[in-house]
């Protein structure tokens, strides 16, 4: 077998940063057979504050370099390039399939709250693009949705502060901004791929009956029906293999990404490489 | 006249993205006649986390488009760029003057305390580095030094929550975190262009008697000096100009730096320019 439909062939994955491990170590979860290829743009992060025209470029690059590696799937596990760069990114990929997060997410949201009220924690630029309220809106038109950029939770998370009092009360700052007597949310959707780390934090904000919306399970699990569909799911007993690729810092990577994995890991355990 | 000791040329600074517009403001209110042409590397911002080799490329390039503009003298108003790329910039810049940050505030805290206990607050890299302990050693054997890297710093300036329960709670933990028994600072460097903006909130957690450093001021006083020495001190009754250029996201810039200038932006203000 050649092609995209080769199951022996990796998943590439690419993320600004280590933020798309989190994505990755559900991916991992859900489809412990498939090998994986990570490229964390680490020299140019964070695209979240970042103009679409550089975003759209740098997305191009990582993809051409995954390319590299007969990647049969491409998992755009950061939602800022999700947000501007899917369709293009599609077309350079054809036919080779391309899942970014936000449809996942939005999909879960809507499925969780029909007619609900979602408010999108994300980056300055998912907001400014304004990407998951197209999604949430074209898959329930009476969904109701706010969105706030949030962008001390990307430092909380890459700080390791993800428990405790400060994390706390900058969670409920960003949420006490956006909410109002108009508008409570009965669904907080983690448009940012480092904003798992603080899910416990959010969820004790927000109290019970609130859904809290992590599109990296989500994203996993379109991810398996879009390789079982065209026949591409590995199966078998083996393990899958993990191979980390980073622009910069494969010390930080190795340091600051574990947790975002789940797994220890060392700088030998990253590539250096150039785009 | 021409050259470098030409009165009426522009002042070049440089910085990754809006943090060095505090050493800017400095210097328009010391040397207000001067003409400054700044430019932020906002595309490839932060520099704090990434590798030596990447940061000295980029402050290359930077100082590459500021020789455009014919500049007298070159400030390098980021931590990071004058911890990695100093001496490198000086070589390419020579015969004209390369001032960096680290040199002035290292100067002002030996000078404010000698003998005493020092504390830089930096971003990663600049603490990796170490370059302000260096700085320090050589000019006071005597002195002792701690560095802590403060990363959610970048991020609370940013956000422009720059007082309140919050930052105060952050700042508390990073000093916490570095203070003990054996080491308690009578001086505090603020190593990072972006935290003279949280200057009040650290000073009221580290009490009266300790020295906030804040090398803007210092650096400002400098490149004044420098001027002087060779000749190149603009004078008359005229306001000098000012030219902002970014690689990145103008909207952005106008917006976040303006808090850090002290002076409102608009996007019309900002050139957007490629390295």
């Amino acid at each position: 077998m050649t092609g995209y439909n080769n199951t022996a062939l990796p998943i590439g994955v690419f993320d600004s940063g280590v933020g798309g491990l989190t994505v990755l170590k559900a991916m991992r979860a859900a489809l412990p057979h498939e090998n994986f290829v990570y490229l964390g743009d680490t020299a140019r992060l964070p695209y979240g504050t970042k103009s679409p025209a550089s975003i759209a470029r740098y997305a191009a690059q990582a993809t051409a370099k995954l390319v590299e590696h007969d990647i049969k799937l491409l998992v755009v596990a950061c939602n800022t390039a999700s947000a501007v760069a899917l369709d293009a990114l599609r077309e350079q990929m054809a036919p080779i399939p391309v899942i970014g997060v936000i449809e996942p997410g939005a999909s879960a949201a809507v499925a969780a709250r029909p007619g609900g009220s979602h408010l999108v924690l994300a980056t300055e630029a998912t907001v400014r693009l304004g990407a998951y309220r197209r999604a949430i809106s074209s898959r329930d038109p009476a969904a109701s949705i706010r969105e706030e950029s949030c962008e001390l939770l990307v430092a909380l998370a890459e700080e390791g502060w993800t428990s405790g009092g400060i994390a706390d009360a900058i969670v409920r700052r960003y949420l006490d901004a956006v909410q109002d007597e108009n508008f409570r949310a009965d669904s907080i959707i983690l448009g940012c791929t480092h904003f798992p780390l603080l899910r416990d934090v959010i969820v004790a904000a927000v109290g019970d009956g609130v859904e809290v919306v992590d599109s990296a399970v989500t994203t996993a699990a379109v991810v398996r029906e879009t390789l079982a569909a065209n026949g591409g799911l590995a199966a078998g007993q083996q393990r899958g293999t993990l191979k980390l690729l980073a622009t910069d810092g494969v010390n930080r990577f190795a340091r600051v990404g574990g947790q975002f994995l789940g797994e220890p890991l060392t700088a030998a355990d990253v590539q250096l490489v150039d785009l």
